[in-house]
């Protein structure tokens, strides 16, 4: 599929707001991937899908979630977490992309996972710092990302997770299993 | 065993800053047990046996992980993890407590678990919590502990995972499932 269709069927599902933000992370996807050596045409349609799901009704990411066998823990986190793997399985079903690598990078998009693959984490990443991003502390793992992919994963993992536990929210471990395998593998290299 | 043979045992394991810690830890597990109603004869026991493998060697400490058939992946870990499930096999074989309330205590003192029972909580937080204690954000915990064990254990918990993460480490899975447990069992009761 090419860019303009993928980015017509995106337009579609969500609002304009959230359509600029898909173009920031599009451009952030392929300069990352230029960057990092990883192929920029799945890196691009895996960014301009990354948000498909964001505006589907609750109820029907809770179906999906239960019947497509995806892990039911989502549930009990926070729905934010849903769109990410229900996205994933629409881009299959409505968009017909079949290609696997892309459908991981918009399923684990927002959790992150362990043993994240390169566009995986370009993706993520991509969503973190596009330039319509502002939050406290996006400006050190921009600024990161431009030399370390890996420890600007790690950042963006651990920026995440600290603000969740500073609301008493709950993490979702496949987040933190994602902190800590980077933190590992890190480790292991750096010996 | 009585509390004067029980400090003879605990103070022959450690120096006297050790020694001055565990007291400090004990009143305050008297205290905690006062508040919230738990055994004070097991909160003190549990409390003055908390660091007895604080300084074994990191060696024995190993074979004993290993022997023992504890979790293997605290050998991933933080090396400083390792007193607490070993403290609690050498306070059984060595000293010859065998209630198992007491044991867990201290076998969880330093990770934290899942469903941790009020023993659990009381000795984890006068660790974290006594008066020789004097770290950014236990004050914060102490006065929370007046009111709230729970909501004390969570900060503590919280505080030391924000901590380990600020340093680049990794967390120890149980400690964030502990985390989370209590963060999800504290929203059920709100509801």
């Amino acid at each position: 599929m090419d860019r303009d269709e993928a980015l017509k069927l995106t337009k579609a599902q969500m609002t304009e707001h959230r359509y600029q933000h898909t173009l920031g992370v599009m451009e952030t996807a392929l300069s990352l991937a230029n960057r990092y050596g990883a192929d920029r045409a799945k890196a691009e349609l895996a960014a301009i899908f990354h948000d498909y799901a964001k505006f589907r009704p609750k109820d029907e990411m809770k179906e999906i979630i239960r019947t497509e066998g995806m892990s039911l823990d989502l549930l009990d986190h926070n729905p934010e977490l849903w769109h990410a793997p229900v996205g994933a399985f629409l881009v299959r079903t409505e968009a017909g992309i079949n290609d696997q690598e892309i459908l991981d990078a918009i399923a684990f998009h927002t959790s992150g996972r362990v043993d994240m693959p390169l566009l995986d984490k370009i993706v993520f990443l991509a969503d973190y710092i596009e330039p319509g991003r502002n939050f406290p502390g996006v400006a050190e793992v921009r600024e990161t990302a431009k030399n370390s992919l890996d420890g600007a994963v790690i950042m963006a993992l651990r920026n995440t997770i600290i603000f969740l536990m500073k609301k008493n929210q709950a993490v979702y471990p496949e987040t933190f299993y994602a902190y800590n395998d980077l933190i590992m593998k890190t480790k292991e290299q750096m010996q």
